[in-house]
This record gives structure tokens, sequence and C-alpha cells, in this order.
């Protein structure tokens, strides 16, 4: 068992609690919040034995092996290193950095203490997408993929009356591409690799970020279309299309189906399987694995994943101008 | 009752037969082909009285006082002008033209000669595409419209084997976005206006035509995106998301639902009606009424919107290199 440490005390934090301890090989010892009290009761909730409202005292912990930080996206790079250099491995939210300088700066910092780095994307951990990448040759050669994540935020509303939640604020290095539009791009990266070429049509907000967008990766014979937004709702599920079928997945995270529909006898079947409804589950037991087995290979392709995905939300950020808040 | 004449023999020739039959405006007298033997067939079968296989005898002859072009893109501008120039009213199934010069010089022509000059595009004529215009500002302000229409032609097994059948044809004006986008194209033209930018990807095959494309609209606070592909197939339904709702739509044409959803409440709502299954026979009446009442107004608009599409594929075509084979 890995002892954990969590960052965090909103949503996503309890559900990574959660599916941690569904996953059998994390144990959750101990949280931090800045609120000392916040830190007591999820402490309290999940029977965390330790609470912290001082972040470098819990990274000198011995209490914990590895933490989880899920802080808004701009703390990311300074919570990680904190941890980081002092030896604790380190399971970031997505998005994980604002820029490549810093994720290359973290993972040198990794390795020079002999620990991981590792992002939270819950999709490219599923068992679903193992097995898209694993039929993904029935489709024949690509022509097409089309991969949207659109949900209207309940944030929004608060940002229409004059207000600036984190994920609508360039201070916190907010906005659609790196909130959602990163579930499809890790798709598109772990699926197809690294684009040619990258274009990003935002639509800007007040605040200076993207409220939606349509983001272009021009591969060599097809072209990835993936669609995000915060401030509009969609139902679309995502398409791969090749010239002999196309793959239909429900969703772009947890990627809960999978259908596959043949062009020419237009017949379909379903590839997925049943997954697990805390779908983080999956990354749980991934890190864990990697951790126990100094697994060094599986940890260089997820790395190149995080790398080409960063070099990707960066340049489509240049393209539209969009400045965060915590630029080195 | 106006007198129709067509030319062409395929498919789409016998759906308009049908559909301006259906109308009870259109009598169709005449049909016209190359091969006279097929003028002869589908004469008989539609009970016309006259076939033709020469074109300006066609196009001079009393019996018809409008026709209905569906010959190959490349051809339609010089047929068009045949029967402009002998005072006959042109429907030309879409794409119309190949550039905006021939359109602008048929347009002058028509006007001379006191007729009419239609571009055939089904799916603005039906009334759930002005069920939609109404009903529009339901979603609030735009943020995002996703418009696919990708549909894997039989015609692609043949060029995979080496052939180029017209639709794969540069020479015959061929390629996915105008012979299928601009369905999507002139739902966003007619809903949205011109758009201030237009960028077009398109997946080049060895003719030189776009097998399929990504063609993204910049309108002022929202992104239109289209997609065409006729070597890929898909299921996608389109979507007009505001910040209050998102309409789906089933198809691009004919529109045959329109379901609404409100963002907030998700609740959703049909909004369509039932249509014609030969739902050609709305660009029929519309056409006829138009002839028979003078209506300089609705012509007027139908003219501007085929200018604003035909400017957009043009740019586009001139963006990805596609030369059509007739150019002037």
């Amino acid at each position: 068992m890995i002892n954990l440490g969590t960052v965090g005390t909103g949503w996503i934090t309890e559900s990574f609690i959660e599916a941690a301890k569904l996953s059998g090989k994390l144990n959750i010892t101990s949280v931090y919040s800045r609120t000392e009290d916040k830190a007591k009761d999820l402490a309290g909730k999940y029977n965390a034995a330790h609470y912290f409202s001082d972040l470098e005292e819990m990274a000198k912990s011995p209490k914990i092996d590895a933490v989880y930080i899920a802080s808004p996206n701009s703390v990311h790079f300074e919570q990680a290193l904190t941890f980081l250099k002092n030896k604790k491995h380190v399971i970031c939210e997505k998005p994980i950095f604002s820029n490549t300088a810093e994720l290359e700066e973290a993972y040198r910092c990794a390795e020079e203490n002999g620990v991981y780095l590792f992002e939270a994307i819950r999709n490219i951990h599923t068992p679903n997408f193992r097995i898209l990448k694993e039929k993904l040759h029935m489709a024949g050669p690509l022509r097409s993929a089309i991969l949207p994540y659109m949900k209207y935020s309940s944030r929004y509303d608060v940002f229409l009356q004059g207000e600036e939640p984190n994920i609508f604020s360039s201070t916190y290095s907010g906005g659609a591409l790196v909130d959602l539009g990163v579930y499809p791009l890790f798709l598109a990266v772990g699926l197809f690799g690294e684009p040619k070429q990258v274009t990003y049509y935002p639509v800007i907000l007040r605040s200076g970020v993207d409220g939606s967008g349509t983001l272009i990766l021009e591969y060599q014979d097809f072209v990835c279309t993936i669609l995000c937004s915060k401030i509009s709702d969609s139902e679309l599920p995502c398409e791969i299309q090749g010239e002999k079928g196309t793959f239909v997945l429900e969703d772009a995270a947890p990627i809960s189906e999978i259908k596959f529909i043949d062009s020419h006898t237009k017949e379909s079947e379903i590839l997925s399987r049943a997954q697990e409804e805390k779908n983080m589950v999956y990354e749980c037991i991934k890190f864990a694995e990697i951790i126990e087995k100094n697994n060094d290979q599986e940890y260089e392709q997820l790395k190149e994943w995080s790398k080409k995905v960063l070099r990707v939300t960066e340049e489509a950020r240049k393209q539209s101008n969009i400045v965060f808040g915590v630029e080195r």
C-alpha cells in the first residue's frame, strides 16, 4: 500500500479519495487544506489519520509516500515542486501545469529526487481506451475524428453575474481548452500521436480565457476536430472515422461505450466493456503499479503524452493571446 | 402550372420530378439527355410529352417555361446560360457553379432576360428550417455550432480501384465541400449570415479534390464548425449551442427533427413538425411561387444566400489549392 495525501477539498478530491480506496493500492493517510477546519472535516469524512494546513509540513511528513494535488491550476506547479523536492510521488490533476517549461522542470526535479510525477487524466487509463487503441485498425485509413467535450458550467451563471470563478479566470489558468479540451486531446495524442499542425479558434470571454472553442489538429491523412465549451451544452458523442468504418464513443471521458459501424455493411457492434462507475480507480491502479514496480517504460509513455498535450495547449493559447496568471 | 424541362438522368433528377409532381405547381413536359434512348426512357417513365438530346433545341422550345439542371457540376454554368438566354427560368442543382464570377454573370443574364435563376438546395426551403430560424432566439447568445454532413459514398469504392467518378474529379468540380458541405453551409449562412473569416482543413485525394474536411466559420461571438466527408461515415446530428440551450438537428438536410434542450433545466422539447418524405417538394413550391408572383424580395434573399455560400466555398478551395476543371 502506498500512503497518500491529498491537496484540495473540492468534489474532484473526494472522487479521487473514493477511487483510491476502491483501488486497494492507495491508503489515504493525510489531507491538506489552507483552512484547518476544512482539512479536519475532510479527514474525518474519509478516516484519514492526519490533516494539515501547512503544505511544507505535509510535504516533509513521513506519513505520506505520494500526494494527489487538485488545487486551482495556477498553483499546481509550485505545490508539485514542494512535494517532489521532499521525495514524494506527485499525482497532479489535469491540466498539469501552465506551460512546458514548468513541466520539464518538474520532471527533472522528480528524477533528481527518485520519485514519479503523474498527470491525473482519467480517460486514457480506462479499459475502454485500451480496447479502442487495440481495435483502431478496424476503421482502416483514418479520415476524420470529431471529439467534443462541451458542458455548460453552473459557474458560468456566476460569471455572467459579474464574478470570476477560478475556472473562468486567467489568473487561475482557467478556460475551456485546459479544463475540458484536454480529455479529447489526450485521446487524440494517445491514439494518433502528435499532430503536424495545431490551430485554435476560441470564443474569448471578458476575463481573457476561452469559454469555448474549436481546436484543429492536422495529421498526415486526416483532420481531428476537438470541440470544447463551458458556456454551452452538447449531446454529441465522439467519432473516429476511417474508410472502413466509424467508432462512436459515448463520451471522451470516461469512454463509457464504444460502438463500431462498418461503412459498407452498416452493421454495428459494441466493443466496450462495463467500467467502474468510480472511473478514476483505473488511474489510481496504474500510478500505484508504476510506483510499486518501477515501471519506467510506462512512465516514459505517460510523460510523452503529457508533454505533447501541453505543447498543443500552449501553442493554442499563444495563438489566442490567452495569458495565464502565473507565467514563467 | 409552370411547364418544366429537366436536364440529367440520375436519381436526383427522378427525385426532383417526383417532388415537382407532388407540388402541383410544376408540370414536367420535357426531359433531356445527351443519349436519346435515355431521354426517351425517362420521358416514358414520368409521362413527359417531349424528350430532347439537343440542349439548344430544348432551350428554344415553347414547351417549357423553366428547366431543372442536374448535370455534372462543371457543366451547370454553360447549360444554365443556354436556357437563361432563351428566357427560361433555371433551377440549378447545388453546388450551383464553380465560382462567384460565373454566378454574377448568370444572375445578370437572368435579369436581362426577365427570368429567375435558382439554386436547388432543399434544406433551406423546408418548414423545419423556418421553424429553426424563428426559434433560434431560444438558445440565447450563440456560442458554438457543429454541423456535420458526412456520408461514405459507394463511388469511393470505385475511386479506390483507380477510377475517377465525377464526384471525386476536379475536372467535374467534385469534392466533399461542394457536394455535401454546402447543406450545412446554407444552414449557417441562412441562420447566422456571412462569416467574418473562413478556414478550410481538407483531406485531399489523389485527384486533387477534398474527400473530407473541416470548415471553420468565425462569427463575432461564436465559431461554426462544418464537417463534410464522402470517404467516411458519421452518425452525428447537428448542434447549435447557445448559453441558454442547444438545438439538436437530426440532420443538416432535410432537417427531419429539431430538439431544443434547456441548458439549465436539461428539459427538452421537439420543435419540428413532420415533413414530406419527398422533401424537394418544398423548393419546388417556393420556386414556383416566386415565378408566379414575381416575388423579387424572396428572390433577392435566395440570391444573397447563394452568393455568400459560393464566396465561402471559393475561398475554401483557394486555400486548399483545389482547382476545378472549368475555371474562367
